[in-house]
């Protein structure tokens, strides 16, 4: 368990693009605290502070959530669906980024109130520009809601 | 009256905040539809197909809507409690771009669900750079939700 302040939480459970997400990240200089987790009830126990995050502060939400759709045990949909929901993260940026440009899943996404939703690319390049843009954006760029 | 698909709609009522938001959207190829206005009321006439803008087509919506906090006769928080409000534009993608900093502004933003919230930087460079980066991000890497 990380303990300083997570300024974004990853959720994936592609090995693959968990290291290349982290290396764009991280070569870029782009984020300190990056908190992985690789399924969707993992994700909701760290952001509610339950299991094995009953410890974690909940008054310093990340300042972005990248959230893969197809997660194990709980999908990204339905991780979305309940951080809406609750009111001590209904306002923390989400960003879906997925595989999926399946135009069902973009609309649910964009109905449950996603604040943005990006295609993976590919090409390994691409990719590492893409989390690269993003993090840009939601890092730096961005005014997170909170606290 | 632009006939063509709008890709962005900037509502900005400073002249020299609009002419550099064109400038560095045009100057990295970001948009070749934009459509500006100048209030908030004629933003929502836009996005709505009202008065002036009868007879625009509905069924393309924005990929994005740059929009600024203090408008004349309707500010940009009711713009987009308007945008959220109706079905027909309550998914399109909205980025506050203010000079405000102020958390009340941002909190009520978040509420009412804005996609994103960015304060100008002062600095005309850091503008520049900013506008680009938005442009980049809403309008090459974002999956908007319509059409």
């Amino acid at each position: 368990m990380t303990l300083g302040y997570i300024e974004l939480l990853l959720a994936e459970d592609s090995p693959t693009d968990r290291e290349l997400t982290l290396l764009a990240l991280r070569s870029n200089k782009l984020a300190n605290q990056i908190h992985v987790v690789e399924d969707g009830a993992e994700a909701l126990d760290f952001l509610f502070a339950r299991g094995a995050y009953a410890n974690r502060q909940l008054d310093h939400p990340p300042k972005v959530i990248l959230l893969d759709l197809k997660l194990p045990k709980i999908d990204g949909i339905e991780v979305l669906r309940q951080v809406r929901a609750h009111p001590q993260t209904a306002h923390i940026p989400v960003v879906i980024l997925t595989s999926s440009a399946e135009e069902r899943d973009v609309v649910e996404s964009y109905h449950l109130g996603v604040n943005s939703y990006i295609v993976k690319p590919v090409d390994f390049e691409q990719f590492s520009q893409v989390v690269r843009q993003l993090g840009l954006y939601w890092l730096l760029l961005n005014q997170s809601p909170l606290p």
